[in-house]
């Protein structure tokens, strides 16, 4: 809980969206929930639509709102800026905060291009700054078991990943057309989704080394809107494969569709080990599946439920079984960052980890493109 | 969202435990998420302790904080007054605020015994307002999809029933005595959890006409402590089972145990008719299982995932899959009470509503006790 | 494998019915499977359908047929009468086997009445045969797992039991009516699939001393046949639910109904004890689903897969994850009966145990009809 | 049924380990439970060790026995010969039995090479005999119906397929060395295990146009024997991961490991359409999880059970839910082969397709090798 000594920590926010009312909702309750090492405030709301920004502002509780950006960028008084703009908008934004000196939670992607995203790197370098991409599935407290049995070697040694982030809003020819068609909006599967994957796969095993890769667009047009006849042409990836080779010596498969029906949020993974086996699904979020070797007989995949002896969970249910929902990550990813702020130490994905996650994309796109094995290290 | 001509409506909120902040939460995320009908504001915040009361208030957002509850609830700024102290207080607390024509959301059990929530009911009835219970887990968007599917005939005539609650946490007699295991706090398996199921098949089947049952003192003697040498005499139920006969011709099953290892959430029942079976865990709360017959050889039970399609749901996550938690199930329940104060029907769990599953599980209670057949109408 | 030296034991089956081919099936799989303790001849077919009995004499590898079971039965060279005709014959065919001093070999259930059953009993006890009923569902090698793990001691002091037979294949009132819908022919939801679920409890946890139930017709007219519009009035129990308590202190619920949509096999069961818990589903036999106390943050119910661990079943399958089928349970029976022919020690349901199946279910036959508490031993 | 005015078929069956077994089962079985068009007589059983020919032929019912196999095949009542020896004496004992003109039933894998392999292929066609091979996950009646979906239309075009065939009998490193860890006996993950997923792949989705992989020895020294202190070197694949590209447009990935550990026998896919999903899991081999799309609100995975209404369930079992076993999908296989040698046209795996999965593996196999993509036309 807040005390009255701490030191303002005042937060502006760009965006009132689904995503700008998800980050105002966590900072709410990160302040509710935690004892921050902050007085939070809610300084600042900015919306293109300065109508929609006061009332947005007044709702969600902010202190003031802007219709331009900049001038939320450029008030003394906001100290972290967050941005849940579309993606084209994240580059001039964070680039004009971190230029500000103000710490930055910028929405994923980083960056419509890896060289935005090295740009946006080398700028939060040299400014010195805190910064953080919403990757906030990593933040789910059963995704730090995963980490903490990987780590701790309960796997034994990590020898295979498969993993698959499928959703299928984009499911048939009839699913019209959107920004998530454009390549210059970083849309298409392996962006929009797969990215989530990759840094989930970087987050629990660390670099990978080299990979190949297919991508295909299945509906080569789609209507403009829905139900439309208007035909737009579609170039951008409907599903993309790769095979992974890990630093630590893992090797496995990938997988990015947004056009497989029945799955709403598959982000799933499945990590072998020379001792043990473990697998989540994004759509039951409060569970992992375990299995570990050297029960003979009394040996099974277990279903472990999300519960207050992982961190965070504790904090908003006093009992497993009561689940975490998809806004409560939003808020342990809040959390985190304001943790970093005050100088605690974490595990949270900077610009420098997000632009990572970049480049791996980059190769996979690479690879896909002219068919052949690609190397990290030549990205 | 919130606009300055609404009418102001003040809550004030007694209790500063878990389920004390889980209500401050609620009560600000509705107004984050919902267009209210009200301006609301958080008047003040009550506590026996009251250093922590103002520390609470402090931190939840609360105008001011009290160390005498009755002051809240004279506080003529105050038009709701939720509670969320120990069972034992919640008839004074309800009854006073009654007394001053307060509306009241009241935490479950309503009541440590059926007289006492009879009293309370005819109080309520007798001021007029709008009284809720916390019966949660019917706010559940999905359970909202299997009321609207029994109620439209998509299963045919309901014909059976079989429902479970159980928990593990004194899964065995290691497990400390606690209040919980004291009737006079309306403790016990039966009152503690198998209340929720209680209420959840009355609301989705309506009425109990007659019960049989058995309870069972497992653990006759518990450490006064964990792991204290103290031990004391329990003669609480560890697990009750029954039958139930509903009035709609159904036949089925219930359990409550708080000593099923494995389980920590275990709200579960099937619903079978004529047409069709579904059912529901709340440890996985984001699903319903259902089978619909009229399929044959591509007919099997499916999983249907929470999404924007059934009401609620949408104002937290813009696509299915996404989630719901604990939590939102109780800014759910907080958003139907702030509506029917702006009186807009709904199907909340009021008082008179809350007392009928009291008086239900006083009649299993009995049947148990006697070893007999009871009518819920000789209650 | 069969040796020349070893004694002659001549099988003689009655009906020619899909159990009277998968009696024929199970030994003759029995005799390539196992390493029996005799030289097993299929001796000799009976069905009232002569020209049945003859063609399917030569199919499945019997030495001759037979119009009169009579004639089978008092055939010197049949040692052992299997009986799987229709449940109204299986008293006279049983006890004209005993008679004669053959060991008989009845399908489920023993017979239609409590009193036939009695004195099947008394005859089997005064022949001083061996006698089995066919309730192979506890045959099954994960079963055998399950009933080590409760003797053992693994799950603590068994403290529940909930169990569930249902199908659907009666599941609404078009469903028509056939000899299951009649009490003389051992009819009805309760002896058609509960008598399962009793023996099964009686196996896994022992006898049980008291019962309340409730059965009920839903339908209680159907069609004469399949798309007749002539209806016949049903009385038989479309389903019943009870509550037990076992003589070794577990308190439980009991199903059984052949008109919950969905459910083809649902034999279940749960068994909770004070160290944990164990779930089984006949709809995948294959695998047992086990809670373990003691594994605090890795703990989880796990899914465990039937294996060559497990006795019975790597005389079928080398590895685990292969899987038994239905119709393996039945050799697995008969390989067990064969066993007890030769005189080593087993656990198959002999008239005794099926007769004391008979008695219980009468009980809550008893129990539903008069609406009280029935103890076991007053029947 | 078999009547007496059918032709004769002979079966000589080669070999006496598990295999030797399931097949002499399996013919029993497909005997007493179909109506072949032979009267199908087993005729001769060799193993290299006579005496245990000799017992195993009175245990299973051959009438006679040979010591050496090159007998069985040169005699002249013997029809069909099926091989269930070690993959090396595959190539000669079918080359001799084709060379006779004999119909044979061969185990997977049809070869150790593919050279072998099209030879073999040449052999059968000019011999003009029918041939099989044991790929007998195909014969599963729920396969048979994800194969009339696919082909019907029911998931719409199909756009993705995600295989993997992981078990972990070679968990760890402690898992001895056997022969299966010889390239030159058809050994490693990709051999072994892979090989059926690829059968199964190209049985649903047809031929595959090109191919990229990644293989790993993970274990490169294994015990001689399980516990030995003697390390033998190994070079065989542990896993092996594939992209493929389906000449009908499909993209997917494929995997295969033996160290997965929890897995007992996961030949598992997923197949994506543009009309709905389906998937499969061999550890459950009754059931298929299907979602189909345009069912609003009604939607899910759904979880189909075998059952009678499925081509070949019904022989088995009268009823869904009853499930069958390992063994009888051989008895189904058998059943298919017994079919083609009556001539009615069927779907099983002959010699050309058997050498199809074996170029396919082989491409497989150079693309690891090589680190690029291949196509299958080029091998």
């Amino acid at each position: 809980m807040r005390g009255n000594s701490l030191p303002e920590l005042g937060v502006g926010l760009i965006g009132t969206g689904f995503m700008g009312r998800a980050h105002a909702l966590a900072f709410h309750n990160a302040r509710t929930t935690f004892d921050l090492p902050f007085n939070l405030k809610l300084v600042a709301l900015a919306d293109a639509d300065a109508a929609r920004a006061e009332k947005c502002a007044a709702s969600w509780g902010f202190g003031r709102s802007h219709g331009d950006w900049q001038q939320l960028v450029s008030d003394p008084s906001v100290n972290l800026v967050a941005i849940t703009t579309p993606n084209l908008l994240h580059f001039p934004m964070a680039m004009a905060a971190l230029e500000a000196g103000k710490a930055v939670y910028c929405e994923k992607p980083l960056a419509v291009s890896l060289e935005q995203a090295r740009e946006m790197q080398a700028a939060a370098l040299k400014a010195g700054v805190v910064t953080r991409v919403g990757y906030n599935y990593q933040h789910n407290p059963i995704i730090g078991l995963a980490k903490q049995m990987i780590e701790g070697g309960e796997l034994g040694r990590i020898v295979s990943f498969q993993g698959e982030f499928s959703e299928d809003f984009m499911g048939n020819g009839l699913s019209p057309w959107s920004w998530r068609c454009e390549e210059a909006h970083a849309g298409g599967a392996l962006a929009d989704l797969g990215s989530h994957l990759l840094a989930m796969a970087r987050y629990l095993l660390g670099d990978v080394d080299a990979v190949c890769a297919d991508s295909q667009t299945v509906h080569p047009q789609r209507p403009a809107t829905r139900g439309s006849e208007e035909q737009r042409a579609i170039s951008i990836d409907d599903q993309t494969y790769a095979l992974l080779r890990f630093a630590n010596g893992a090797r496995g498969t990938f997988g990015s569709s947004w056009l497989k029906h029945g799955y709403k949020n598959h982000l799933s993974f499945e990590i072998g080990g020379t001792e043990g086996t473990l697998s989540f699904d994004q759509e039951r979020l409060n569970e992992l599946r375990l299995y570990r070797a050297g029960f003979p007989g009394r040996d099974g995949f277990q279903r472990i439920l999300a519960g207050p002896a992982q961190p965070g969970y504790a904090s908003f249910c006093p009992a497993p079984g009561h689940q975490l929902g998809y806004n409560e990550l939003k808020t342990l990813e809040v959390h985190e960052l304001i943790q970093a702020l005050g100088g605690q130490g974490s595990n949270g994905t900077d610009f420098a980890e997000a632009m990572e996650v970049e480049r791996l994309a980059t190769a996979i796109r690479m690879a896909a493109k002219e068919m052949r094995w690609v190397s990290i290290s030549d990205i």
